[in-house]
C-alpha cells in the first residue's frame, strides 16, 4: 500500500475509535460542552503521532486494533496543545485545519476546559486495563507521556517559544536556542508517540531509544517543513494561516538560517531518522516512509 | 492531638514533599516558569484534600510517608483547577489565598500553561513505581483521579457553573441543579481524595465505596461552608473576596435556600458523612473531625 494511502486509512480507523472514545466521555459530560471536545478532536488532523505509534508497535509484531486506544490517547494531548496554543494569549489563531479554532467555534472558557478535558481523558485512557492488560505496561506509558507533555516537554516548548515572543531578548536568538525550543513543543510528543510503540511492544532499552531518538528527529523534520509551508505556502491549501510566524517576527528554523540553510537542515534531520530505523531493517520501511513523508511535504 | 493541629503539621509535610516534586519538576523547566508552578501551588492552602487522602489510608494502616505521593499529586490537580478557574474569562478572580492569582502575579498564558503542567505532574507523580511498589494499584489511582477530575467530574461542575452563569435559564436555577454543580465541581476531587486512600489501603469494594460517598457528603458540607463564608465572611480573615457570589449573580446553595435553611443542609451533610464511617468504629476518628471542620468553620 502506498503510504499516503495507510496514513489515511489508519487516520479512518483512529477517526473512528476517537469518537466512540469521545461519545463514551460526553455521555458523562452536558451535550455543549461534548461537541466542544469533539470538534477540538475530530475536525481534521492527519492523525500522524497515532499512525506513529501504531506503526512503532507494528514493529514489535503487535496488530493496530490492540494499540488504537494508546494511539488515541496521544492524539488527546496533541489536540488539547492545540487548542490551548490557539489561544488569544498565546498564538491567537482563528484558523485550525480550515476550521474556527476551538475558542472562536465555542469562548475561551469553554476551549481551555475542553483542553483540560482532553489532557485529563488521555491519562484515562492510559490507565484502563482496556489499553493494555499488563498493568505494569500501563503506568509506563502514563508515566512517559506524562514526562513528554509536561514542564519538561511540550509544555516548556511552548512556554520557552512565548517567552521568546513576548519578552524577546536583544539581537536575534540563536538557532541552538530555536532548535531546543521546536525539540521540545514539537518533538517531545512525536518522539513518545514512538516511545509508546516501543513500550507496547515491550521493546529491548535499544529499540526503544532507537524509536525516541528517530522521533526526535522526525519532530524536527515536521517542524522545519512547517516552517517553510508557513513562509511560503499558501493558506487554501494548508487550512490555516501562511507568514503567520514572519508577522509576528516569531524565530524560527527558516527565519534564522533562511530557507536553503533550512532546508539541507530538514534532508539532515530525514537522514538521522532514517539511520536510527537501521537496525529494524525491512521491518521499518513503513516508518522510513514517515520520515519522507514529514519531510517532503514542504517540497 | 488536636484537629487542627494535626491538619496543620499534615499540611507542613506535604508542603515538604510539593517542594521536593516541584523543584525535581522546575530543574527541567525554566526559572521564571518553575517558579509560577511553585506560586501556584505552595502559596497557602490547608492541605485539606492531602490530609484526606493521608487519613483514609490510615485506616488501613498505612504512614504517611508512604502515601504522601499520592496526596501531594491531588493537590497538584486541585491547584491546577484553581489557577485556571481564576482566569478572567473564568471567575475572574484576583486575590487567592491571601495573594495575587497567578496571571495576576504573572499573566494568563503562563497562568494556563502552569496549570497544565500541574495537572500533567499529578499523573506524572501517579504513574511512579515510588508513588506504590504495585503498578496495579498505580494504575487505579490514575484511573479513578483522571475521572474525578475530568470531563464527567470536576471539569464538568465547572462547565455547568459557568453555562448557568453565562448563559442562564429563565427563572431561578433549582436547588438540584446547584448540588449537581456542587458535587462535581468541588465533591469530585474530595470524594477523591478518600478513594485514593482506600486505594492505595487495598481496601474492600465496600469500605471503598463508603470512603467515596463520606467525601461526596464531605464535599457538600465543605461547599456550603464556603458559600456561607462568602456570604457573612469577611475578606480579611478569609484572603479573598467576598460578597463575589452574590455581585455576580452567581446561584449557590446559599442563595437558593437562604441563610437558615443552608445551615442545615450543612448539618445533614456532616451527619451523613459522619454516618459513612460507621463501620470503621473509632478508627475514623480523625474523619469525623474532618467532617466536624468543613461544616464547622462557617459557624
Amino acid at each position: 500500500m502506498a503510504f499516503a494511502q495507510r496514513l489515511g486509512s489508519t487516520a479512518t480507523i483512529v477517526e473512528e475509535r476517537l469518537k466512540a472514545l469521545l461519545t463514551e466521555c460526553g455521555s458523562k459530560a452536558d451535550e455543549r460542552f461534548a461537541a466542544a471536545m469533539r470538534h477540538a478532536v475530530l475536525v481534521g488532523g492527519k492523525r500522524f503521532r497515532p499512525f506513529l505509534v501504531i506503526e512503532s508497535a507494528a514493529l514489535f509484531g503487535l496488530e493496530a486494533r490492540n494499540v488504537i486506544d494508546a494511539a488515541s490517547a496521544v492524539e488527546c494531548i496533541h489536540c488539547y496543545s492545540l487548542v490551548h496554543d490557539d489561544l488569544p494569549c498565546m498564538d491567537d489563531d482563528d484558523l485550525r485545519r480550515g476550521h474556527p479554532t476551538l475558542h472562536k467555534a465555542y469562548d475561551e472558557w469553554t476551549a481551555i476546559l475542553a483542553g483540560d478535558a482532553l489532557l485529563t481523558l488521555a491519562f484515562e485512557i492510559l490507565s484502563r486495563p482496556t489499553t493494555h492488560e499488563d498493568a505494569a505496561v500501563r503506568s509506563e506509558l502514563t508515566q512517559a507521556v506524562a514526562a513528554a507533555a509536561g514542564a519538561g516537554g511540550m509544555v516548556l516548548g511552548q512556554i520557552l517559544d512565548l517567552e521568546a515572543e513576548k519578552h524577546p531578548k536583544a539581537g536575534s536568538p540563536a538557532i541552538e536556542d530555536i532548535q531546543r525550543i521546536q525539540a521540545l513543543k514539537t518533538g517531545s510528543l512525536i518522539a513518545c508517540a514512538c516511545e509508546v510503540g516501543a513500550i507496547l511492544g515491550r521493546a529491548s532499552p535499544e529499540d526503544r531509544a532507537a524509536l525516541s531518538l528517530y522521533g526526535q528527529h522526525l519532530g524536527l523534520a515536521f517542524q522545519i517543513a512547517d516552517d517553510l509551508l508557513d513562509a511560503e505556502g499558501d493558506a487554501e491549501t494548508l487550512g490555516k494561516e501562511t507568514g503567520k510566524d514572519a508577522a509576528l517576527g516569531k524565530a524560527t528554523i527558516v527565519s534564522a538560517l533562511g530557507i536553503a540553510r533550512a532546508r539541507h537542515a530538514l534532508h539532515e534531520a530525514e537522514r538521522k531518522a532514517t539511520e536510527e530505523l537501521r537496525a529494524f531493517g525491512t521491518r521499518a520501511k513503513v516508518l522510513v516512509e514517515a520520515a519522507q513523508f514529514a519531510a517532503r511535504r514542504a517540497h
